[in-house]
């Protein structure tokens, strides 16, 4: 894996990158939330590559997923044995090309990486904000990342492009800024989350809410909820493949290497190998409140609130649209997102859409990646020939 | 609900029905489990409707799933809203006509609702088992089964019948007992477990090890693992179900009753309320250890343990099947079924494959029961008629 992605620094990498910050708000002109909260700081990490034209209108921004970070491309050190998550799709050359495109990655609000989330010190109280952290929204993410813009001297964005979380923003920020966006790429998402997407969200909220180490969110400074955040990976793990490629990869072979049970009951197959892992990765990379924090975004997401109706909200869209699908995808089904489609197309909206033949489920977007070359290739030649 | 199964009563029902208990084995002549490891004193709780003919050859059993019980028909007081879980299936001129066949639905091994599980008074220590009762499979629980039959003097079993973990039974009762088995009908079950479900199972087990009140196995007497066996509940309500029936039964309503929030992540849609109420209403009629103990039953099922081949497994069979798929089902999908079918029918066994069309997903086979009475009949009628 990890050399795989070495082997493809063949001169066509953005090279080292690093993250950088913007900060804006004061307890005067705060951020005011869309529940009318406020923020009276918020910090946005990003990663930049490829240069803003003189136009200010070559910027591919890139929207991240529930647990995803800024580093979209590129490695923080030379040694690193680790690219950026789609660093596959950007670079020079590559489908966004950083010699054309201005490529922006932020992490989101509410999250752990960098920006402002329930982790941040508070400068209202000088501890971590936990629970005090206002509910946010997808919206609140799109309008935070708007601020980033301004600040960039950003002018319109060529393209807006994420998968599951990220598409949702993407989509969002067609309906909030219409103006202001050329085209958009939500992969294997949603205008709003599902009913059963909501009940696996409240499953993975109330494992965190059982580690008696969450302790209502004041845990920093002592130990961590890791039981309960892992436990929610698990479960989040399961709905991000499928249910053939399960079968593939894990079968009902047995662990590999068995550590020492704490009961007969642990650790049996290697699929449960695989999920406990799994979580101790993201435990060790990921905050607790902020999953729950993002998590409760998600639900809450539906890009047609303040509007009489969704179809009112999708004709705001003045972008360009191409909907990816996944077909073997358990969380963002591909049927509903090609009735998206079928709806903006019955708008009037210049919708395509298009379906990954991937057995990998929802992770597919990483993971084959690369499928989505063709496409997306297709989708900004057509941007520049005007076409629909 | 209770007002329609009420009205079923017309004289159609088994009436008033009552749990029998059938016990055997001693510390000399205890029962040997599949993994060696013995249990002193075993008890079946079960209930029968109808009676045994005088060639004890007329019986029908009932295997219950993973939470279920004894109860599959009738009531046990006259004034009882709830009827037995199958009880349109079981009663006098039904398709399991009592007038006919003698029913006979025990509890399986390892259950809480009456038979031998980690609840039960150990013998051995005049305490609860705990994580002291021993590892047991579905194959147990069939053998448990068959001294309850022979105990009963019953010679031959005209059918065995279940639902999920209830049809792995039927196929380790056709593969262990061929010669003692007429027919078999697994609805939405496998011959093996899924390493998808065998996830699942294991997110559900963490999350009732994660309560701390689960105290490793160790909670009879003081507070209960609550919150963990609910959230166990959450997870497995998600699988019973299917995104469209979610979709159509809450999609995304607000909570109908808003209870006063412990914080505002609380209870938001009424899918998350729905999860919550199954939740506490498992935790007031199941043990967690017995949860614990029977998922992973689930997961090591397996009936060609002990056989060269699942091939070799499947020639053991004498039974004719019927083996019913829920087009919907997203914990036994029903293309697994049809292999499973058409793997039968490669080996000159005598299957019939019948898919059931709901959105109802795993939970069909109790939701729609209904909808299995004609190919019910059907196959029991071939019986008779000597047919395939």
């Amino acid at each position: 894996m990890a050399e795989a992605m070495l082997a493809q620094d063949d001169g066509r990498s953005v090279g080292i990158v690093e993250r950088q910050f913007f900060t804006f708000g004061s307890e005067e002109e705060p951020f005011v939330l869309e529940n009318r909260q406020t923020l009276p700081e918020v910090t946005t990490c990003y990663e930049m590559y490829g240069a803003l034209n003189a136009a200010a209108d070559n910027v591919i921004l890139i929207t991240h997923g529930l647990t995803g970070s800024s580093h979209a491309a590129g490695r923080y050190r030379p040694d690193s044995p680790y690219a950026g998550y789609w660093d596959p799709l950007i670079g020079p050359g590559k489908v966004f090309d950083t010699e054309r495109y201005c490529v922006i990655a932020p992490n989101a609000l509410g999250g752990c990486r960098g920006s402002t989330g329930p982790a941040s010190i508070n400068p209202r109280t000088g501890r971590e904000y936990g629970l005090e952290f206002p509910i946010i929204t997808i919206r609140d993410m799109v309008r935070v990342q708007k601020r980033l813009m301004e600040h960039l001297g950003v002018q319109r964005l060529r393209l807006v492009v994420g998968g599951s979380m990220g598409g949702m923003q993407a989509l969002e920020w067609a309906v909030t800024y219409p103006e202001m966006v050329d085209s958009i790429c939500p992969i294997a998402s949603s205008a709003r989350n599902s009913a059963q997407a909501i009940a696996f969200n409240e499953c993975m909220r109330r494992a965190i809410m059982l580690d008696p180490n969450w302790n209502r969110g004041e845990y920093y400074g002592g130990p961590k909820p890791a039981g309960g955040l892992a436990l929610a990976r698990m479960i989040g793990t399961i709905t991000y493949l499928s249910d053939s490629i399960m079968e593939e990869m894990f079968g009902r072979k047995p662990a590999m290497e068995e550590t020492p049970l704490e009961h007969e009951l642990h650790r049996r197959f290697d699929v449960e190998r695989y999920l406990h892992d799994e979580g101790e990765k993201l435990v060790r990379r990921f905050d607790a409140n902020s999953y729950l924090y993002v998590t409760r975004a998600i639900d809450m997401h539906d890009i047609s609130r303040g509007y009489a109706s969704l179809e009112e909200a999708y004709r705001r869209i003045q972008a360009k649209v191409l909907l990816i699908g996944i077909r073997s995808d358990i969380l963002f089904y591909p049927h509903r997102i090609r009735e998206m489609h079928e709806s903006l197309r019955r708008l009037g909206i210049a919708s395509a859409y298009w379906e990954m033949d991937s057995d990998y489920g929802h992770d597919a977007f990483l993971v084959e990646q690369e499928k989505m070359i063709p496409p997306l290739r297709e989708f900004l030649a057509s941007l520049d020939a005007g076409q629909a």
